[in-house]
């Protein structure tokens, strides 16, 4: 094994070698930062970028690495690659990174619903993990949010039907996008005019319907058809009927989700919220008297997802639908950190 | 009839004398302006506001009117009375100004829910003003907003759930609030901390569940139940099953509203698309390929409700559920402008 960075003094010699396709991006940074604060054992760490990134140098556990160039060869004696660059980097380079003997954990849409390759939320699906899988997919950052806190009630009861409407941050479209909404705010608030550059509307003190493609037939966009895809695919209900409004709303970082979740039997908010406490993943946050209930600016940063505002929907009334509300970090829980959940709850593996 | 001010000049000699207590709040403010911009007739107008702004002078079509403190004797010769300053004001000075000869429009959640006033939006529920009421009452913002979208569809068929869940603008606070996002937000930029004065929770770059008090028996806040109640009274349907989650985001004006709605029978969004087409206070904004939905940078300062995104709700499977994106000025529809409708549309009345 070729220990080109041996920065994790603790971890034993057999430690896997890692690499991280996408170092520089808004997850990629996150990537890092959730190695360091859970201490994941690695016997080295290669940071890969594109040509542009590449000769930056990142601290990781107090010692610099220089960041280098994605190529064909830069798999070599990789034990895990967390890819985290987009489909198209993803589909050229994850088989390479896996001929090459690595285990790949997938940021991006490119394999998500490949049958084949697990789409995996350890709090909800981990058991997809079983079977030694050489490449998994991490889901898109609301299904991964969304899961963590359906996951205990889909154990508890029969869901029949879900729906999701979603607040999402800048962070969700990187660190461009962040960028975008801090300069065009300030512009806002200088009263100056900003060109949007990065998302097709005005961002300052503004919303928009998700900037994903839409499909002209059924109406939805791009990021509703993956939401409505990978939760069924993490709950294993293929077929479970979920209807999902995505929007960009002008919050830095940190998506919530107002859902709604409707039972085949009688289920309470009690019985609900009983479910939820203590769950893994779960921090409930529901102070009806404080009025205080899960928020982005508590969910960043966290690893959690923050859930509240569990109540009955009075949309339905034959009393079988909860309301609940979420908060979770889509730089964390939707996105690094899930992917290093998945590297720690990979099947022992000793490099060769 | 005493006209004090008369301002505007095309006006016969018997049009109405109007008041407008709360005339330099955020509400306030957009009375005067919809009264200008649609040459509502009147032969004079009082401004009123608490002792604290009396004697600042606000600018009627362009002429100086000085604001006035509110007091008992304020109504004299006032045929209408819009009323923007709280419940508690309504309580108090409503009944005075009715006994003084005025027609009152309500603004506030003072007799919204008394069976002997009716709540109007004139493209909903206009009939209700036939009975030449003496006091009319101006529905929440979000209700407001909500009914000039489901009217159409109320009137073709029968609605069997409604779900609402709400991105609520600062302007639905008052000026205060606005003031508090713009504040917070600059000195989030500057890396400054701000301590929230109005809200209670950091609005810079965040989002909190509405600030009105939280029922603790069934979790739902004080605006959730305005809405549900607001919106069966308005469209006539009293144990009409409604779902709603009401949210405040860091957006200054107009409110935003992903509404599901449940038919009796089988409606397609096409129907529903050609329902709203040039129905009264809609403009449908739907433009699938260029991804150009409802926005509150382009529902500010409009009189019409945005609407968007019709599609089938994929939660019902039933394709009994249609789902829209709904945008409207929180201070217009969702209140200056509806009130001045309210106005227009009473039955004519030659003051004494």
């Amino acid at each position: 094994m070729n220990a080109l960075s041996p920065l994790s003094p603790d971890a034993p010699d057999r430690a896997p070698f890692v690499a991280i396709v996408g170092a520089t991006g808004a997850v990629g940074v996150e990537l890092v930062r959730c190695l360091e604060a859970r201490r994941f054992p690695f016997s080295g760490l290669r940071l890969l970028a594109s040509a542009r990134s590449a000769g930056r140098v990142m601290q990781v556990n107090g010692a610099p690495v220089p960041v280098e160039e994605l190529t064909e060869a830069s798999f070599e004696g990789v034990d895990i690659a967390f890819f985290s660059a987009g489909a198209k980097i993803s589909r050229h380079f994850a088989p390479r990174a896996i001929a090459a003997g690595a285990v790949v954990i997938d940021n991006s849409s490119a394999f998500r619903m490949d049958p084949s390759v697990p789409l995996v939320v350890p709090e909800a699906n981990g058991e997809a993990l079983t079977g030694a899988p050489r490449l998994i997919a991490n889901p898109n950052c609301v299904a991964a949010i969304a899961t963590v806190a359906l996951a205990p009630l889909h154990r508890n009861w029969t869901i029949t039907r879900l729906n999701m409407v979603t607040y999402q941050s800048a962070s969700g479209a990187g660190w461009a996008a962040m960028e975008e909404l801090r300069h065009a705010t300030a512009a806002a608030l200088a009263g100056e005019d900003y060109a949007p550059q990065v998302l097709p509307h005005p961002y300052a003190f503004n919303l928009f319907s998700h900037n994903a493609e839409v499909d002209p037939e059924t109406g939805y966009n791009g990021e509703e058809l993956k939401v409505i895809a990978e939760t069924r695919r993490i709950l294993g209900r293929a077929s479970l009927p979920i209807g999902v409004t995505c929007v960009r709303v002008p919050v830095l970082r940190a998506h919530s989700i107002a859902l709604s979740v409707r039972f085949e039997g009688y289920v309470t908010p009690e019985q609900v919220r009983e479910a939820l406490t203590g769950a893994p993943g779960v921090r409930l946050v529901d102070d009806r008297v404080a009025n205080h209930f899960p928020m982005p600016s508590e969910a960043s940063g966290e690893g959690d997802v923050l859930v509240g505002r569990i109540r009955s929907d009075l949309g339905d009334p034959t009393g079988r639908t909860v309301a609940l509300f979420v908060s979770g970090d889509q730089l964390l829980k939707g996105a690094a950190l899930n992917a290093v959940q998945i590297a720690e709850a990979l099947p022992a593996r000793v490099p060769a």
